[in-house]
């Protein structure tokens, strides 16, 4: 089944989306989402880890657009990670609240996925860390500034999200970077 | 067994701990912690719901203090939740270097640990911003007030357990806010 495969990856990412939102996560099994994307199992699990995985298969794509922003910037640390969010926001986000709403239903429905959800979290700010510190910014403010970007990225997230909202999420990491300026501010 | 329990708690934590650095905590039983502190099992699940918990026993305390300190303080919600943190390094740290650094060494060694550590340290941020809500700190500003605090604690804790400091954790937690904001200042 399926020896020409364009975009493999995307089309059981989306079927797993569908899936999930119509039957729930643990009501859907690799096989269901393997025959919704027109595909088989082995083709499943050679792209993906497990079932959970095919939820973030847009992480990897979003660690690669900010280490790849923050090594091209030449801003301070801090402005740094924000722009690079930003870019995040236009490039990966932009269009796609919609499919965005459905997908944080899914994770909120599953500690299983709101663990996969915060150890993803966690790993892009360490690899935000390590692009800043190979731009040769120290230790402690490169984990500092990183951890700073991540918390911010995470509260215009939650506000983009949320019903009724109509700001753009880039618009929301600016406004949410001003306010952690200011509260953090002596 | 043991009727009279002083401090049944406590043993149990101190006996787990022991028994995780000289078996690992694979190898541990929740039998063999309870027989180690002189209790039995049925004790142990009175106190704790898992193995795990009797590493996360200082947590609950720990909540509690940096709660009540931040119901008590008058200044900045950043300045309140960074004292907050210092007095739970004076409370709660000061002077137990030896047993965290062993504690810190059986988390590294179990991915499970490590998830549990993880959860623990994002609902006390949780818990912080809520004592901030509380005390009439607007929605936002409350959660970026916690979320750096949060930040700071972990990067001084881990400069504390680091080998060879001698710097004690409260000048750790301020330095670190100080670089914080340095970092974030325009």
């Amino acid at each position: 089944m399926a020896r020409w495969q364009p975009d493999a990856r995307g089309r059981l990412a989306a079927a797993a989306l569908e899936l999930f939102a119509e039957r729930g996560f643990d009501q859907t099994t690799v096989t269901d989402i393997a025959a919704r994307a027109g595909l088989d199992k082995r083709t499943f699990y050679r792209l993906f880890g497990d079932k959970r995985e095919a939820l973030f298969s847009g992480s990897d794509q979003l660690e690669t657009i900010l280490v790849k922003a923050i090594a091209e910037a030449g801003a301070a640390p801090f402005d740094t990670v924000v722009a690079a969010y930003r870019r995040v926001a236009e490039e990966v986000f932009a269009g796609r609240l919609d499919s965005v709403r459905v997908r944080q239903t899914i994770i909120e429905s599953s500690p299983e996925l709101q663990e996969r959800e915060l150890r993803k979290t966690v790993s892009l700010a360490a690899a935000v860390a390590a692009a800043l510190r190979a731009k040769g910014v120290g230790e402690t403010a490169a984990t500092l500034a990183a951890e700073s970007g991540s918390t911010v990225f995470r509260v215009a997230f939650a506000q983009w999200v949320a019903p009724g909202n109509e700001t753009s999420l880039a618009d929301l990491i600016a406004e949410a970077a001003a306010e952690l300026r200011a509260v953090t501010s002596p």
